[in-house]
């Protein structure tokens, strides 16, 4: 494809997307296809030779569209928002169209530079202090394994440079919370830990890490000929936003030099207001933090803020130095190649400088309030409604529901739940994702994408209370 | 910002980045900026307060530009080509414009299933047996570190699910060899293994694994109560795209329970080409197999594709279940997120799609071969040149080249060497990277850029000549 029919295919698709993005809100938000629909629609083989690009956009409406459940539509309220506002867009879609490769500094200066600026700014936005130097990774997940890859060489001063995790004398455990994120157990497990040194520590009735139930845990292990090695704390829990208390997870960190991780991957955005700082107070304490700008914040999925207040440590875990990676500028510049796994990485740095610059954080700050507000509403309602609760405290823009009809308890109440939630899944007039908590089931309703406006939330209550009885709506 | 001003805007950057494209030719290669300079030219705070689309826009050409390598460039023969085919960009602005997460299969059936389409497709150009399942990573050093983590649960019968590594009576051993891309060793390190237990295999004079060394080491670690664990085999290394011969050492691999992967990082695209399938003999008998299409095919950064021939296995090792990701689609399709480390995916599919119908197969031979070509005509140029040597074989598109001035040898040829690739390098009129192989430093040629045609080869050899004469060449 040369400049120019890039430049003609281009503009069409610029209009496609932005149609797309003014109509979402008519579309069904989860995709109606069934298994292997999609692929069953496509050719076996890879095409011979060069295809129109008509053709291709033909076959994005007929086949890819239909498989695709809308996340940017206003009535999403599954799993988390994950916002991916305009402008960053346009961000990522320079950082593609220059397609430049950040192997080291001098492969592209920029690259490395803007990154350091952009995380300079967001840990400001965050109001954390100096101490921390940022990083721009995929995921949560994987910033849960670099922590716990950090905490493991540290307690073993480095046993990968020696014998590795197999010449450890004493096995090394891992404290998390069963609310959790299922990837830190992932990641411990990855990191060699084993699942029987990974401890669930109890949680309150309000679903969050009890430090005095940690620090028993931590004493009871280290008696047992143990080596407790590290703690992953939560702000904003996946299942219901449960807020651990990080000061007092730090206090029984600091006593047995547990690496400290706080995984803020949904949460971390509302720190950008200052009344929700409260939440994670403590947080100056961690050793490393991570929080996903393409959350609630708006930067498009994959941005990963990974924060770490021992930079030389990460890279003397993370660093590799081969000659054909050399250049005369290493020194006197950072390479981020030794700050995470992958060698290569993109220019992530430009879909958040896009978003910040165009919203300012007073727009953004202006977007999180609305949806607190909207989620605070919801809860009301909840409330005050007989046969309903509200099954966890609300912090921020997750309210767990459930419907308790009289007399329904137990498998049944759950076979209800799921049911309902089905129901409002299938008919594609909003979208919200069930999950167990404290054994049962419940309906959680995640407040936060770009559109949703009030008049929204008002028509899921709506919806939802009406598959409650037994409705089913019709197709959107 | 709104659709509206999105497609105002979008229209503007996709005639920028065309016009970048039609006159990258024009630019210097890599960047002039020094240390620092682009951080100095931004705010240190970030901004409280929206701006418009133009301010962020111009910084985009004041600011981040200058501080841009042009791995696009006509005459980038540095590290590897990492092509950005303008079809691939608008697939991959699809994916972002769209802003949908691959959680799993509900979440947006398409990713799924055009990802199983693509990976299909992929496999049969080149020329693989059915009995693959694919998947795209981000990058070759996360294929790494999840084969070795395929190894690892392998060998010790899924000590993850027990003690961890640390519980193993015998220490794993892995093979590399000295060529074997840095990320080896590194996903080695983080695996767990320990330095101690990486072996670093002996090669031949054409830089390729000897697998009767290989044996002969297996042999050694076994009889002194190591368990070995894992060979990693490369077609086509990094520094001089050397050719282990697959074969031979999955003889060896069958014999002792090694788990077998193929790193094929840069070549592997090469086996679109039934001409070359040749290079990696045997590879049906490894276990698992990488390689990017983000590198010489022209997949926009990143897409890496990781196949394995047991997918139950590597699901295994991978996979978690938390309540708030289980969908009634579960069980009757693939969900990618137990197929490597990160929850969340982008569609990444969509940029191999719009490349591969774009171009169709034909034309990424044809213009494969054309490279193949060049570094063909290039190596001849060299080998017939007085005081040039051609350092390593050249089975594809990169040349490895030495000058040798009378006289001149060890350190002192080394200086020279690295002397007059900066040369280049600063002229801004090519770029190309250094590296040691056997000890000395060469100067490799990596021919293959999408824009680059003999005429841009033959400048090049007209400026390394002059520039290994002692000039240097002004800017471009």
């Amino acid at each position: 494809m040369t400049p120019d029919e890039f430049r003609a295919h281009g503009h069409r698709l610029i209009d496609w997307l932005a149609d797309y993005r003014a109509g979402v809100a008519a579309r069904p938000v989860i995709s109606q296809t069934e298994p292997g629909q999609v692929k069953a629609a496509l050719p076996a083989e890879p095409p011979a030779e060069p295809e129109p690009f008509d053709a291709v956009l033909a076959d994005l409406d007929r086949v890819v569209m239909p498989g695709v459940t809308h996340w940017q539509h206003p009535r999403f309220f599954g799993y988390f928002p994950s916002n991916a506002a305009l402008a960053s867009v346009l961000g990522d879609l320079v950082s593609t169209g220059l397609g430049v490769i950040g192997l080291n500094w001098q492969a592209s200066p920029a690259l490395t530079e803007l990154e350091e600026v952009v995380c300079g700014w967001m840990r400001q936005a965050l109001g954390m202090s100096p101490a921390w130097s940022g990083v721009i990774q995929d995921t949560a997940s994987t910033g849960s394994l670099l922590a716990l890859l950090c905490a493991r060489e540290r307690t073993t001063n480095f046993s990968l440079a020696r014998g590795g995790l197999q010449a450890e004398p004493k096995p090394l455990t891992v404290y998390v919370s069963a609310q959790s994120h299922s990837s830190v157990e992932k990641a411990a497990l990855l990191a060699g830990f084993g699942r029987e040194n990974v401890r669930a520590v109890p949680h309150d009735d309000a679903f969050a890490l009890r430090p005095d139930a940690l620090a028993a845990m931590v004493a009871a292990d280290a008696a047992a000929g143990k080596r407790p090695c590290a703690v992953v704390a939560t702000t904003g829990t996946t299942a219901s936003t449960a807020l651990d208390p990080i000061a007092g997870i730090a206090e029984v960190a600091a006593r047995h030099q547990l690496w400290l991780h706080v995984d803020a991957a949904m949460a971390g955005s509302a720190m950008i207001l200052p009344e929700c700082r409260w939440m994670w107070d403590g947080i100056e304490r961690a050793d490393t933090l991570l929080l996903n700008p393409h959350k609630w914040l708006g930067a498009v999925f994959d941005c990963s803020l990974f924060y770490t207040r021992d930079p030389d440590h990460l890279i003397r875990v993370m660093s590799t130095n081969p000659s054909y990676l050399r250049t005369a500028a290493d020194g006197r510049v950072t390479n981020y190649r030794d700050w995470g796994v992958p060698l290569g990485r993109r220019f992530r740095a430009l879909k958040l400088w896009f978003l910040l610059r165009s919203e300012g954080l007073s727009g953004l700050q202006a977007r999180l309030r609305r949806d607190l507000d909207n989620a605070r509403w919801l809860a009301d309602q909840v409330r005050v409604t007989p046969h309903w609760r509200v099954a966890a405290p609300v912090p921020l823009q997750t309210v767990c529901v459930v419907h308790e009809p009289p007399g329904v308890t137990g498998e049944a109440l759950d076979a209800h739940t799921r049911a309902w939630a089905e129901r409002v899944n299938r008919s594609g007039r909003a979208y919200l994702t069930p999950a167990t908590l404290g054994g049962r089931w419940v309906v959680r309703v995640s407040v936060g994408a770009e559109q949703t406006t009030r008049a929204d939330v008002e028509a899921l209550w709506a919806l939802v209370r009406s598959a409650a009885a037994g409705d089913a709506p019709g197709l959107a």
